[in-house]
């Protein structure tokens, strides 16, 4: 066993699964219920099983599915994580993946098979992490927060119908910091992948247009 | 040893090694000498040696420096590549760098345990490419094209010294496609990135101001 260990490592997925709430950007943690580091917090995450996955990203998504019960439709890989060092039980592969998880679907998060699941703050995590967690989270966010700067828009944290302030304030949540309302609606105006609707959100402002995404849109 | 390839993937890591000639973006590939897939023209990669590699990133350095002889400065994760059917010693892992070679190193690569290699176009390959490398090949030039369409200056496959058109018909090498002078200097001018020497490239026409890369500058 300990030859074989030499010559095929561990392969794990880890997944970064964030959402907006009302108090901002919010990343997905698990309590680990088996050792190694038992009681830590870590990103819900599970070895490859190569006679049940189809493929890493396969696994990713099983994980997901039997800890915490959410089916995701945005994955994406974010980069490995290798050595000998970042597990105990041997030189190991971890394949990261971030994904986003919409606004109204924060509630159907189940906790299976960890000791709890907490969402929290992935500015400041406040805990210290399993294994090398910590710099897979700060590698997750960096990705979504690029991918904002560049004006994607991340609109698979929306909910189904959302006027263009909350789709703002996500983009606020993610880059952490503010943006000018203005420069904001110069540079979504004409994406194709915001479908105006015939809704409006009643408030005690004036009435405001409710959008939704264009099914097949993308994250670029 | 059937029941652990169920547990354990095998794990490589293959390298699109790009460089830009007179003739454009080429990219490395080898022929295989040993099976499977003898004969077939591949990106140059090898199985992760847990005992010798201390990481994946290390690993692709090592499989560079065996088959080709090369010492790579700019290594950069792509993505994973997985499954049961890529190739057919097993449900195995592929993870994929892309790497960029100095102009002025090109004649450094050299031959070993490979029975040829070559640089070839990656726009048309025009061979019938061994596993998933002709799919790999696709990602890391979309990788490198998405950095370059995004005002990241590919100064790793510069000679130490260059002119702002040897750059600019490098960038236009990476996108397939020129691109407008005035508009390629009006995006590069203010670069930290580019230091101007003084040095100058003598030629048929006006002295060419020569320039080289900030140390320590990032692809990014």
């Amino acid at each position: 066993m300990s030859k074989l260990k030499e010559l095929y490592p561990l392969t794990f997925v880890d997944v970064a699964l964030f959402c907006v709430d009302e108090q901002g950007l919010r990343v997905l943690l698990v309590q680990r219920a088996l050792e190694p580091e038992i009681g830590r917090w870590a990103l819900p995450g599970g070895i490859l099983k190569p006679d049940l996955d189809a493929s890493l990203e396969a696994a990713a998504r099983r994980v997901l599915g039997t800890k915490i019960g959410v089916d995701i439709s945005h994955l994406e890989e974010v980069r490995t994580f290798s050595g000998a060092d970042r597990d105990p039980r041997g030189w190991s592969v971890a394949v990261l993946y971030c994904a986003l998880l919409p606004r109204d679907q924060i509630d159907a998060v189940a906790k299976n098979k960890v000791a709890a699941v907490d969402w929290l703050d992935p500015f400041h995590i406040g805990h210290r992490l399993a294994f090398d967690h910590a710099l897979q989270i700060e590698a997750a966010l960096r990705l979504l927060q690029n991918k904002v700067k560049r004006n994607a828009l991340p609109l698979h944290l929306m909910p189904e119908l959302f006027t263009l302030t909350a789709l703002q304030r996500t983009c606020e949540a993610v880059l952490g910091r503010s943006m000018d309302k203005a420069v904001f609606r110069r540079r979504i105006k004409g994406s194709e992948d915001l479908v105006e609707t015939e809704e409006f959100e009643l408030g005690r402002q004036r009435p405001a247009q409710l959008y939704r995404a264009r099914s097949g849109f993308l994250f670029e």
